[in-house]
């Protein structure tokens, strides 16, 4: 399309020195005749200070009218532990119904990664967004007392799973390798675990060329950093593949670079791209953070939007940027965002 | 005490091979007025498939019978997923109350890990044994349709989580850093990860030398590969636990050294030690597996019983062991076993 009204969230910590550097370089991607529109909200530990707000029914209303949403970080220690998670990141991911949190990871050349030789890692996490743990199911009885009991509930629906199993397969059968790996613990959490396996194996039938293959969650994370070029696709559920994105994000260069898109394909509803680090508090507002992972993350938006070359072009660019850093003094936030800027425009 | 009175269940796979080793060693370490008394179980697959029993009340009663349990590894192919695992596995664990899992990591000198640079690796991780996802609650409804729903359900106890993080309490306490880790992931899980931190916090008053720190569980997995020699003691939920305990083999010379301990502290009922890797059936029989995994649970069930010079002494034999194999041509099991019994006898 020839426009994006884009929704823009900077949020708490680098939050907004992140997102500044996304968008510098998002305007010097796009062709002249593509309008881009922003706007910018303000959620995150602020408002909810000043209002006791975090996500509200009509700023979601506000947040459907955009094309797509670009977030910084969320989260401030100011803020109890759950409130902002849950109340705004979670809340939007559910009321959004993004489904598909995908989660690229490659190494790129120039990249330090924590692990012996230099691996081959080129693969993306599937993460199912919208079930599971994550469903804020359970709760405590006699809290505070020696006899407390509290409880979480993982739901995991066919509808849910077998969206987001397809997905993968497309995905798979789309890149040159076409593996799809499931990760689950079926040996261990056996109703959500079969119905996973099932399902999968059902789905699979329709995709003939993509091999396949089972981890339990404890094994992904041995082979995530014994033999991570064994990976191309992986396809898990929403707790799993929380712990296992950070991990690969750890050996393909820290989350410096790790982008992420939380996607509902259909379209009913926007889909958002963020970094996956955090607000990173203690570097916040010293122009230390690295863009690169927000930048990554606006080629991941114009790829959902059918902007491929652009997102490429941005790709390439913060690849390029990444293997001249090599033994040069660090940059500031905005300096390797004009960096890129450049890069891309020229 | 003067004699031990020992359960050994070889299991599937390279079980029987790594046992066999870990009672040679055992036999060579113990004083001569140490009286050591063996009985072996059949349990694992062949013994399902023959009865289709996998732990039956009479069993447990003769195991309760013992000082302790060796168990190579159970689990094969031939079994569906799961029928073992929570079949025998698990239920042991429940039903003999195994609520401390220990999981020691120790990168010795001369073993390889899959990180760059020789970080110090040196922590123990205390994980939960009998509570959270692995109770076996959910269920599914609807099976086989495109309804189906099913559901895991976490339990977790003030009482279940008392009893283990004043366990990890004493442990850090006992070791130099005395540094104590809880990782949960409290802003998600948030009734759960509370009934967690605030038992955490409040338990930590009675140990005001440990110094402690709370880390989610997708970021424990960056530290892990990152700054690993950042952890002393880790004290985590079940599922949490088996996650980051394959992934800290992993990175502390593989799960060919990796031990464990299912241990009730109370000595209400034995306590179970294994190596962390399972029945490994690609290479059963072949005398392949390394078996310094199982001697070392060897030790940690000498420790728990009391034995600390004879624990020690093993430890430093297989230390020794791992050191002097740099360079040199594989050994089989056997020959490993037998290197390892003129070790700590000389
Ligand atoms: C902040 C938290 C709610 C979130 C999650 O657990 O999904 C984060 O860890 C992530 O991976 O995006
Ligand atoms: C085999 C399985 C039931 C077990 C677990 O999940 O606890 C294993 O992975 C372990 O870590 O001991």
């Amino acid at each position: 399309s020839r426009s994006i009204n884009l929704a823009v969230i900077p949020g708490d910590g680098i939050g907004r020195e992140v997102v500044a550097q996304g968008l510098k370089v998002l305007s010097a991607v796009l062709a002249q005749d593509v309008k881009l529109e922003t706007k910018e909200y303000d959620f995150g530990a602020r408002r909810y200070h000043a209002t006791g707000e975090t996500l509200t029914d009509a700023d979601l209303e506000q947040l459907k009218q955009h094309d797509a949403i670009l977030l910084g970080a969320i989260g401030d220690p100011s803020v109890p532990s759950g409130v902002l998670e849950r109340g705004f990141l979670l809340k939007l991911r559910f009321a959004f119904d993004h489904h598909v949190n995908l989660r690229p990871s490659k190494l790129l050349p120039g990249v330090q990664t924590p692990l012996a030789g230099q691996p081959e890692i080129d693969f993306v996490v599937v993460r199912e967004g919208t079930e599971g743990p994550y469903t804020g199911n359970g709760g405590t009885i006699r809290t505070g007392t020696p006899h407390a009991v509290a409880t979480e509930v993982s739901l995991n629906t066919a509808f849910g799973i077998e969206r987001v199993v397809r997905d993968a397969y497309a995905r798979a059968q789309a890149r040159p390798r076409k593996k799809l790996a499931l990760v689950h613990k079926n040996n261990v959490l056996v109703h959500a675990g079969h119905l996973w396996t099932d399902i999968f194996n059902k789905v699979g039938e329709e995709f003939p060329e993509v091999t396949t293959e089972y981890m339990h969650v404890d094994a992904a994370t041995i082979y995530l950093v014994t033999q991570p070029e064994r990976f191309d696709v992986i396809v898990t559920d929403n707790l799993f593949g929380d712990i296992i994105t950070d991990l690969a994000a750890a050996i393909s260069g820290g989350i410096g670079v790790a982008a992420s898109g939380n996607i509902n394909p259909s379209g009913a509803f926007p889909s958002m791209f963020e970094p996956v680090h955090g607000s990173a508090p203690d570097i916040a507002g010293q122009g230390k953070a690295d863009p690169s992972a927000t930048v990554l993350s606006v080629a991941l938006l114009l790829r959902h939007l059918g902007h491929e070359a652009e997102a490429a072009r941005i790709e390439e660019a913060v690849s390029a940027d990444l293997a001249e850093r090599v033994g040069k003094p660090a940059r500031t936030t905005d300096e390797i965002g004009d960096a890129l800027a450049v890069r891309v425009a020229g």
